[in-house]
Formats: structure tokens, C-alpha cells, sequence
């Protein structure tokens, strides 16, 4: 069993910032700040988007979305929450526990109520008045399928488009690294062979489509970023195994690390040993994951072309319907 | 000042929950997850939403738009999760407490995490290892924009195309009551009659919109859920001051009490004193907010009119170009 992250996180290199790399960092943000395409929320990785933010990123999606429409895929939404139950089958809080996030809210009654105001009236904190809720901020758009496939997969598999809110706990000042993102997902549960060919076949056509947006790519295995020791030992193998591949582009130029905008996983047995999911030989199922990291996606093309949308290479617009 | 909530969350009786109301409501879930429009997530008021659901949503969605095309408003989107500073300005923790919802994340090192997944192994709670994380789950979606506008504003106001995520920490098995949604607000801040302009103008036009969907529209005063005691006379002033209007439909029928699906609200001066906000004349800014409750208004068409949205009315599908 592995525990890779299923989906696109990670900027390849993340503990080597150079000094330039942090201000080539930091002019990427001053620009789309001063060129209104994000606003600052007052909390690094949160931002606003405006008209011209969400033009692009919608462009984006539908391209995605077409490109992979020979799937038919069943649609599946999820809310930016998910119950603690599930969460809990995933592992994700022994992978990535700086990253989680989880929901309290207040079950007080009138009085407490008062004491909480009080307390926020004397400039102190207020949260210890909340109880955790159950809830966490879903950190992987494909985690809730898992649960909801029922025990047994047709021989044929199934496929899934699944887009939804992702977040994790990394505040950042790299506008490439938000704490609240959106994925798109076309997630496939099938057969060991089928999950394999659903990764390695839509590698190509994911290329091409990131190509024909002007952006540079290469196809590397990822290199999640797993917490502490034992993470240590586990990001080893995920790269060793080479299960899960990212899409990463030079945003920051050539000499600086690239950053992933999309990933293609192989999941092999993990989700479907942890929910229990059969094909209908008896076989546990397999499952493969590829992920369009909307924000970095559209991100990448304002570092790449300019926050003038108009001024896009015209072979650039073309390909995103702009 | 007063301290209206800005947006539609009230069906305008709660507390009455006859027994046949409560039949009502455990009906439609039943159907709208038999009939695969939503799926249960194991949390009350958390849905997994299908390819017909988002069909019907989408539609919603871009007929809203084009109803408010005349005001040219500036396009916004927020992330589901907003900064607790920004939250600290809107006065939520006070009048709905047991609506809020804080964020917690894990701040530790690698000996904490293993205490963490030492009581997770002895299925102990392990929420307590973590922190606050100064993160809030927006409650309204247009809260976040009074502190983005800067402090003056035009004398001929600005209007706002507002889309997000909404939580609210109400776990209900009534489908019309989601703990996660969406709402697609319209936002006017300016002078107190523009602003009031804004909320009586666009009433018509919104009841006009809905009722071309085949719904049966009332526009009545709003009643907030306001918390306790000191709620209870807010909720009071709230009707009397009629500030806030609500399109109600009667979901469940015509012997039971109606569904709020969306609003209208004249915040006065509120926000604008909140925020420090001003017009061109020196005068404190006044704002008002139009919201369209997008899953409230769905699940309304698929219990009014069916869950085979080819078989709805010609007129309906019509309205809504679907």
C-alpha cells in the first residue's frame, strides 16, 4: 500500500528558496496584484479573483473538461467540507498533518454565548468557546468517491469528473501555492490494468493540452510533500515507485525550480484496500487519479503571456476559446 | 445600526416543525437520493451533487446572471474560508454564533504528530492537537468585499457580481437546509437612496425571474435566526424595520410554512460604519445586497417540478434554456 497524496500539491522544490527565487516570487504576486487580477485577502495564499482571474480560469476548465470528454465521465460535485468519518479512511492526517484542517463550531447556549463575548470584548481569543464539529476542510477533491462507489466495480470500471475545493494549510507568499484551490479530477476505479491505462493513457493528451496553452511542460514524478520523518522515508518511495507524475512548468524561469499545475496518479490498491472496493472478479480495485490544478493552471498563463488577456499569443486564445 | 444578516438563510418557520412537515421534508430527501439528484455524504445537510443536480444548478445560475446583466457590476469570487480579522468586522460571532464555523490546523512537530496519532490509535479524539488557524468559513458571501473597496466610494456607487461558497453550521435532514452553498449576490454600495434604489428595483425583476421557473413566489419580511435573547428582540426589529425581504416558495406544500430560495436587503448604514466606508459626498456610505440561494432554488424546481428535468413544463425548461 502507498500513501501518496492523489492529487497536485507540490512545487518541486519548496526548502531551496533562494533569495532570487523568493523575489521572483514576490514580483509574480506585486503584479497580479497591481494588475487586479488577485486581491489580497490579508492572509497569504488567500486571494480574491476578479473578472479578468475568472475569465481565464474558466476558459481553462472548459478546455480541460473537453479534452478528456471521451471518458464520460460520471459528474460528481462535493461541497469545500466533508465529514470526519471519511476524512478518517484516508491517512491523510499521518501523511499530512500540517496541511489538514479542521471545523469547530459553538454548541454554547446564551450564557456561554456571553462569556464568549466577553472574552472577545477584552481583546482575547474567542475559539476555545468552540467544540470541533466533525467536519474537515476536504484536502483532495477525489477522497469522498471513495466511500460512495458502493463494494463492487464493474469489470469495466468506472469513471469520474470531479471538481471541487481543496484546502490545505500552507500559507505561502508563492501565488502559485494557495491554501484554498480548486482541482478538476477524472478519477478512474477499475482493474490493476485499467487504473495503469488511465494514468499512462491520458498523460499525452494532458501534455498536449498544456502545451497548446504557450506554457513549457515537463512530465517528472512527483514529490509530495510528506510530513516528518517517516514522511521522509514515504516521499522516497512515491518517488522510487514513480506512481505518481506531475505536469511542471518554469514559471519562475529557467533557473529556477519548476512548479506543478497538474499530476497523473496511480493510486494501485491504496483506496481501494482502505474502502473496501472489489472489482467484479473479487479483485481488489485499483484506481488512478489525473488532477488539472485550476488556479496554478491559470496562474502559470498570466506568468506566462501577461496580465493583458487580449495580448495572448493568438494561437494561445485560440486554444482557450478566449 | 442594525445587524441584519446580509444574506438569505431563514425558511420562515423553523421552530414549528409539525410532524408532517417533518414527513414532508424526509420525502423529498428520500426521492432527490433515490433519484440520484443528490448523495448522502453521512452528515446532515452535506450532499454530493450529480450531473442532473448540476445541470439544473448551472442553468440557475447563468439565468440569474443574465436577469442582473444591466448592472454591469464588477465580478468578485472569494475562497470558502476567509481571514478572522476580516470576519471580526462583520459582527457575526455575535448575532449567530451557532452559525460560525473556526478553523484549526496542526502547528506541531514530528513528537507532537506521533502523540496526535497515538490517541487517534486509541480512538481518542485528536482535534485538541491542534490550533487556531486565524480562518473563519464565510458565512456571507459578500462579507468580504466592504473591507476591499478602499474608503470612498464614487458618488454614483459600484455594484458587485458576487459568486461563493456559504457556510453555516446548521445540520438539518431538510434538503432545503444545507450546511455548505452557494449564493450569487449583487451588492450596491452608495448613497441611501441608491442603495435603496438598488433593493426595491431589483425585487420585481427577481420575483419575475422566479416565477418564470414555474415556482410560486411571495415576497415577505425576513426573519433572521438571530442567537438568544438579545437575538430574539434583533429578529423582532428585523421584521419592523422590514430592511430585508425574502422570495418564499411553498416548498412543502400549502399547508406548511414557505422557503426562503432568496432576498433582498437594504444593509443602510451598517457595513458602510462597520468598514469606515464613505461617498464622494463625505457622507457614510449605505449598501444593499440582492442573493439568489442557487441550491435552495434547484432542489425548489426538482420538488416542484420532478427529478426528469425533460418532462418539466416547456415554459420552465424554456426560462431556463435548459
Amino acid at each position: 500500500m502507498t500513501l501518496t497524496d492523489p492529487t497536485t500539491s507540490t512545487t518541486t522544490a519548496t526548502s531551496t528558496t533562494a533569495p532570487d527565487l523568493d523575489a521572483a516570487r514576490a514580483a509574480l504576486r506585486a503584479r497580479l496584484l497591481a494588475d487586479r487580477v488577485l486581491i489580497d485577502l490579508g492572509s497569504p495564499g488567500l486571494y480574491g479573483r476578479t473578472g479578468v482571474f475568472e475569465r481565464v480560469y474558466t476558459a481553462v476548465d472548459a478546455a480541460a473538461v473537453n479534452s478528456q470528454q471521451d471518458l464520460d465521465a460520471e459528474v460528481l460535485r462535493f461541497p469545500p467540507v466533508e465529514p470526519l468519518a471519511a476524512f478518517e479512511r484516508t491517512d491523510y492526517i499521518a501523511s499530512f498533518p500540517d496541511l489538514a484542517a479542521s471545523i469547530s463550531g459553538f454548541t454554547g447556549d446564551d450564557r456561554t454565548h456571553r462569556a464568549l463575548l466577553a472574552a472577545r470584548e477584552r481583546g482575547e481569543r474567542w475559539e476555545g468557546f468552540l467544540e470541533p464539529a466533525d467536519l474537515m476542510l476536504t484536502p483532495a477533491v477525489c477522497h469522498p468517491v471513495y466511500g460512495l462507489v458502493g463494494d463492487t466495480i464493474p469489470q469495466e470500471g468506472r469513471f469520474f469528473d470531479i471538481v471541487g475545493d481543496s484546502f490545505r494549510r500552507e500559507p505561502s507568499l508563492d501565488p502559485m501555492r494557495l491554501q484554498a484551490f480548486h482541482m478538476h479530477e477524472f478519477v478512474h476505479i477499475g482493474t490493476p490494468a485499467s487504473a495503469q491505462q488511465h494514468r499512462d493513457g491520458r498523460i499525452p493528451v494532458m501534455r498536449e493540452l498544456l502545451e497548446s496553452f504557450g506554457l513549457e511542460i515537463d512530465v517528472v514524478p512527483a514529490n509530495d510533500p510528506f510530513f516528518g520523518r517517516v514522511g521522509q522515508m514515504l516521499a522516497r518511495n512515491q518517488v522510487e515507485q514513480a506512481l505518481k507524475f506531475e505536469f511542471v512548468t518554469p514559471v519562475y524561469g529557467d533557473d529556477h525550480p519548476t512548479t506543478a499545475i497538474s499530476s497523473a496518479n496511480l493510486h494501485e490498491d491504496h483506496f481501494g484496500t482502505s474502502f473496501g472496493l472489489r472489482t467484479a472478479d473479487g479483485e481488489v480495485a485499483h484506481s488512478a487519479c489525473i488532477a488539472f490544478g485550476l488556479e496554478r493552471i491559470t496562474i502559470a498563463l498570466f506568468a506566462a503571456h501577461g496580465t493583458d488577456v487580449d495580448a495572448w499569443p493568438a494561437p494561445v486564445r485560440a486554444a482557450l476559446a478566449l
